[in-house]
């Protein structure tokens, strides 16, 4: 049976694979490191980069921490256990270029003193301008990591995502998806083992997944008027993170650390009343594929 | 007793007076205007002003809604009765001048078909640089208002004031502050005529409250690291709104007209991780001053 130690330890050496693969493929930016404790138990080491080449500002942070369940956890999670262990890292990169994907990525491992523990993450792309090939390259990137655990995976994660990236606000999904999951023990099919080696490939292969979409647009040249659309579209992706991100609210609910937890914001967003799209313009084709339900592979 | 439809034309009202004064004293600036209808019931006049000479970003809008009290009014406001009528006023100014506080109002009438009625409400100032001079000016207007109705309701409504615009996760108030409140009702010393009388005076004093400020600090000239705290600053307003304010996350849950709830965001706003402050700086003199409990009259 793998430990919780164990587990820790991977998504800590992962973190710093994704770090160096990320500055191999910015070619100017570098991470800072900030490492800080939890008062009441475990801590995090948060990495944060800006005005890279490619990357204007992002960060990959993990964090181990454990203690008490305390009420907010109790109520919000619905967790019964007295004590609790969590271990985990979360990505979000936004670039400089509008023709570039903003990108998320979390894998977290959750055990309870009562025996009972779960895998949860995703991973999920935000285009500011979709485009077709690139985000099929993205989703079957997914389904074949999916599809080496278990055949079922894909088809389960990628609809969920399209739940959970979704805006009922601005009846949008945040981007073309990905696969989500949470709560995955031991009534899945695979070993606990294999559910770790699920997350851990996910994160492993990241910045390969990334550094492929950032490859085919970083050096696209733009215009004012796409860099105004990058803006307003990364207007949704706040509104997304500090609206309904189960994450973000739980973080700042139960007393996170506010920083780490709202390294997923851009260094800059815009809003516009009625903000006005033309017809068949790339907007608005864009604005035409944020759905659920869609076949990108 | 005072009827629904006098409160509500009464608000409607004192939207165009606010505005036409508005447009005075921007000098530049236009309201568009935008009417809605809500299916359930009912609609609004949104108006909204955009690059002007003093503001960049704003909204003035009225709403006059009524229908069956749904799930989510009955499980989020606590509602019993079967069918409801609100109507109110809301504001939310954003200036250009990082030396210019944003500043925010609204007033609002609720009834429901048991008989039980309320008015709510609140006006509070959002400064990026705070001027102890100016502030006290603020809350000395307000305290005039509100001792011309009730003696108690400054001191009743200026610490609700703090209690409501305060953001947890940054441990700051919002800017500093004013006047709040909620369910004003029989329960209180004056009538109901009184009650509306109080909110309609706030409603009707706002743009001479207003342009009070911006006439002290329209002029200043400003530097480009003045402006880039002013994004930061206005990036904390989008985090209130959006993760805190329960008029914003109530009207996205609960299927309003997104573009008009959302009026209160600004045009831009940014993040830095770990934005540093120096010490004694104008900036840091500002932070120090975001506490619950000030006295600034």
């Amino acid at each position: 049976m793998m430990e919780k130690e164990e587990i820790a330890l991977a998504f800590r050496q992962v973190q710093q694979h994704i770090c160096l693969e990320l500055e191999r493929m910015d070619g100017n930016g570098r991470f800072q490191s900030d490492a800080w404790d939890r008062t009441e138990g475990g801590g995090g080491l948060t990495r944060t980069i800006k005005d890279g080449q490619v990357l204007q500002k992002g960060g990959v942070a993990f964090s181990e921490v454990f203690g008490p369940v305390s009420d907010v956890m109790r109520k919000q999670l619905g967790l019964n256990g007295d004590s609790f262990f969590a271990t985990g890292v979360s990505i979000v990169l936004h670039p400089n270029n509008p023709h570039v994907p903003i990108i998320h990525m979390n894998v977290r491992y959750f055990q309870l003193d009562t025996g009972e523990y779960w895998f949860g993450g995703g991973i999920d792309l935000t285009p500011h301008y979709i485009h077709k090939t690139a985000a099929s390259m993205f989703h079957s990137r997914l389904k074949s990591i999916c599809d080496s655990f278990d055949p079922e995976f894909y088809m389960r994660f990628k609809p969920w995502a399209d739940e959970y990236f979704y805006i009922p606000h601005r009846n949008e999904t945040r981007g073309i998806g990905g696969i989500f999951f949470d709560h995955l023990n031991h009534a899945e099919s695979i070993s606990k083992e294999q559910l770790f080696q699920f997350c851990y490939e996910l994160a492993y292969q990241f910045p390969e997944i990334y550094a492929e979409q950032v490859a085919m647009f970083k050096d696209k040249s733009y215009t004012e008027k796409e860099l105004h659309w990058q803006h307003l579209r990364r207007g949704r992706y706040v509104e997304f993170n500090l609206v309904y991100d189960r994450g973000t609210k739980f973080g700042l609910l139960s007393g996170g650390r506010t920083e780490s937890i709202l390294m997923s914001l851009p260094a800059s967003a815009q809003w516009e009343y009625m903000a006005e799209v033309l017809p068949d313009s790339p907007e608005q084709q864009t604005l035409d594929l944020l759905k659920k339900g869609v076949d990108w592979v």
